[in-house]
């Protein structure tokens, strides 16, 4: 019988902090999060309180979660850090207290279930249709489709964009410049948004790059936009990858961050903070997101109709070194 | 048929704490929780985890349901004809299944309560912080302040307007204008960028004119909008009120909708289905704005530290006579 003892001797962590996790409580970082969800799997320990409501439930609802092979291919070779990986791991734990039981399946090709969770941005209009037709509830977790009115639980970008750009406005700066991801997935198009809301709203000219993070171009989109403009004070990225990529390159260049260049990130990915500078960001609270889904889509199966909902998670902003 | 009492006479705890084991707080001790979910387990007690389930909660809360009188006089004089009074009725309803008592007080002047719900657009940042200090939960009710990260519960007037502007567009128009209130209110902002978004997609020119309803300078704004342009083959108004306005001022003109003009507003107010010619609309669904508030200030009240997240509830294009 595997207890709480050999959890936290695994993870290295103290008893307590394993407790921490199981509870959902807020004191623990991602990273010990991780390494605690981690220990547990290895080991199938079974906590007695998701044991209980197991045997209670008898496992009453089956919910595929659906992802396509590319972003599993992603989440394997790190291109998406651990970013479902959490959100997973905080949708199962949490989605076995309700009795639901979880089966990964290709979004493309689901298999029958009582509902079903569509993880990342490749759903598409048509693709949303054929689910509709199967006529169980399902939800989007981490995307949206204007004008479908389905379910879904994303990221507040625009809101995190907009508090870290009037954040760098209040610190005096002015030439704050934005590089964003392709602007068609809808958690890039918040951040722009928030981004150029702050920006026009104290007066000030929003410039902006994207940047191609399948060619790596990120050496060009600097290299043009020295050339094009005076050197920013300050570059909010679209995300954590995309700003450390960032800074190599101003490093590169020999200019200093934060000293000439203040930058800021979106994510709060683990590598974030031991990262030299260890890097300003947005944290988007990736166990919540999971947690969410799992009590919505609980709702949708048990309720009758519910009207359809997009929830949305504000970020936090977290001050490390990379910015002024 | 067992009931809450029967599980919290069970576990020895009280009816609360029950409910809060059911709702997932964080302010439960595990040794508690496990005699809670046992007490479930032995009685196989099926809990509806909402509204049924509480309807016999003991525990009284206390909230303000806070509103400016500007927003009171408006609705006495009907200039937001039974928006308020919709929502709030649901609210109520709600709330009290959850073992809420309401009091309406002062926007500006809150008296002492056990939470918050601040109604309304005249929510500002100043007054968050306020509220902020009196360290209870609060929510803002159709209303959203960026960078603020408060609990908030909107329409999703981005996605309503997206879907009115596609639906025109897939009919095969393709002039298509936008008359809107001021754009500092959320609300109008969300229906401005769901319409510009829907034109940009398709490739076509978004086109708009500001309209002031306490000038009530519509005539001005029709007047200018027709030497400036070729007739619209159809306007989307920000609300119904607006395309109502519309219409008359069209109809002066000679211009008759929808054979000329297809008009279709946002709100679905009363009056939209008996104008002449009966309003096509968005319906915005304000009694589940009202329950999802009373729902969420009840989660905010019993858990402890709830990660912030905002609420958007879709809308329902509702086909009518004002537009092809």
């Amino acid at each position: 019988m595997v207890t709480i003892e050999d959890v936290a001797k695994k993870a290295g962590v103290s008893i307590a902090t394993v407790s921490r996790v199981l509870n959902n409580a807020n004191n623990v970082s991602e990273k010990t999060k991780l390494k605690v969800w981690k220990a547990i799997e290895e080991l199938n320990y079974k906590p007695k309180i998701l044991a209980s409501a197991l045997a209670r439930h008898k496992e009453k609802f089956r919910v595929g979660i659906c992802e396509s092979k590319r972003l599993i291919d992603m989440e394997k070779e790190k291109v998406v850090p651990e970013f479902y990986t959490v959100i997973l791991t905080a949708l199962e734990k949490t989605g076995e207290a309700y009795g639901i039981k979880f089966c990964k399946m290709d979004l493309f090709n689901p298999s029958e279930c009582d509902g079903y969770i569509l993880v990342g941005g490749d759903t598409t209009k048509e693709l949303i249709k054929e689910y509709k037709n199967l006529k169980k509830p399902f939800l989007l977790l981490d995307h949206y489709i204007p004008g479908e009115k389905v379910d879904c639980i994303v990221t507040n970008g625009f809101d995190g964009a907009y508090f870290a750009t009037k954040y760098l406005i209040k610190k005096g700066l002015r030439k704050i410049y934005h590089i964003h991801g392709p602007l068609n997935s809808y958690g890039f198009k918040g951040r722009f948004d928030g981004y150029t809301s702050a920006m026009e709203e104290a007066g000030l000219l929003p410039k902006y790059y994207e940047y191609d993070d399948v060619k790596d171009n990120m050496s060009d989109v600097i290299d043009f936009m020295l050339r094009k403009n005076e050197r920013p004070e300050a570059i909010f990225a679209s995300n954590d990858i995309t700003a450390m990529r960032v800074i190599r390159e101003l490093k590169k260049r020999n200019i200093k961050v934060p000293k000439d260049v203040s930058v800021i990130g979106f994510d709060d990915i683990i590598s974030a903070e031991s990262f030299d500078p260890p890097l300003t960001t947005l944290k988007v609270f990736k166990d919540e997101m999971g947690s969410l889904a799992a009590k919505r889509i609980y709702e949708l199966l048990v309720g009758q109709d519910l009207h359809p909902i997009m929830m949305s998670l504000f970020t936090k902003f977290i001050k490390r070194k990379s910015s002024i």
